[in-house]
């Protein structure tokens, strides 16, 4: 079905702001920046959105869902292990497409918002839980006998994997230098017994 | 030697900011909330600071070597692989003292700030690389002959220790309970042979 202008409109709204969100965060982001980012005027911008808490959970929403879309489309490969590290890899390479600039956007929400912001927290504990579930179904199925994978429980090693990404993200938003989350993906391997 | 009034003043205002930065962050932080939160006349405070960043600056510096002096007191143990853990224990010892609210001064700074502050994002990064190097060290002092010691580069693995801390305490912040840090903690002790 083709969106209504409206949607466009709203749509539109919504991807421009997350470019700012990622880049400035919330807190340093005004309305009038969105309003100077996008060229839509205040109160058409008041008509779509409730104001800037509504607008930056609607990007969030969106992100959400996204990355869901993105991760099933990363899980490539011949067994569940394969999956994993591909889809490691692709984070990563997203990464380094942006040169290491504005991070994770559920990380940076998470760091920002998450002690003061229980609507914004819960999306991102939806964002992590849900992606380490994904990763604790692929490690579950994994037959292999190898090190850690047979030895540690599917969920904590996913959830320990999540870890290593957002915390190698981090470290290489810090850096600028793909070394970082080329180390954290070779010590990744070698722990799901590659 | 006793520290002199001026130096009390000034260690004051930089332990009372950093408070107000874990819990706001650098930008949602006025000039006014620090004076209104250390009861210091604005003139006084810009007698020991150029500004809010350059106070900033001092908060992360005095954090750092606090930091630093920490790590060197959570090497506790018989070998070089004890030492490591017992120090990932005392971390999250703290982030559960405070109940994941704050979650890590460096984290929160890197995110926020390493894109837009040079000078910001090199103290995180000596912040990284040296806590990196200090777990690397006791990396090549253990001769065990455990999985993942052996088959990873010392400071290869070091890295990715750092970033399973900095992103279990990032999810734990987001989740509010100890089964993050807890699970990540178990994974990090079966990643070092334990």
């Amino acid at each position: 079905m083709r969106k209504s202008k409206g949607e466009i409109t709203r749509d539109y709204i919504i991807k421009t702001t997350r470019k700012i969100l990622v880049a400035q965060g919330f807190h340093h982001t005004s309305i009038n920046d969105i309003i100077n980012a996008t060229g839509v005027k205040k109160g058409n911008l008041y008509y779509y959105f409730a104001g800037k808490e509504d607008l930056s959970f609607s990007v969030l929403q969106d992100a959400k869902e996204e990355f869901f879309s993105f991760l099933e489309q990363s899980f490539q490969g011949d067994n569940p292990i394969d999956k994993i590290i591909h889809s490691c890899e692709a984070i990563f390479q997203e990464q380094q497409k942006q040169h290491f600039v504005g991070g994770c956007l559920f990380g940076n929400v998470a760091l920002e918002m998450s002690d003061c912001n229980e609507r914004f927290a819960a999306v991102i504990h939806e964002v992590f839980t849900t992606w380490t579930e994904k990763f604790a179904r692929f490690l579950e199925e994994a037959a292999e006998n190898t090190s850690l994978v047979s030895r540690v429980p599917p969920i904590q090693l996913a959830k320990t994997l999540v870890a290593v990404i957002e915390g190698g993200i981090m470290m290489a938003r810090v850096s600028k230098s793909k070394a970082d989350l080329e180390d954290c993906l070779s010590t990744l391997k070698i722990m799901l017994g590659r």
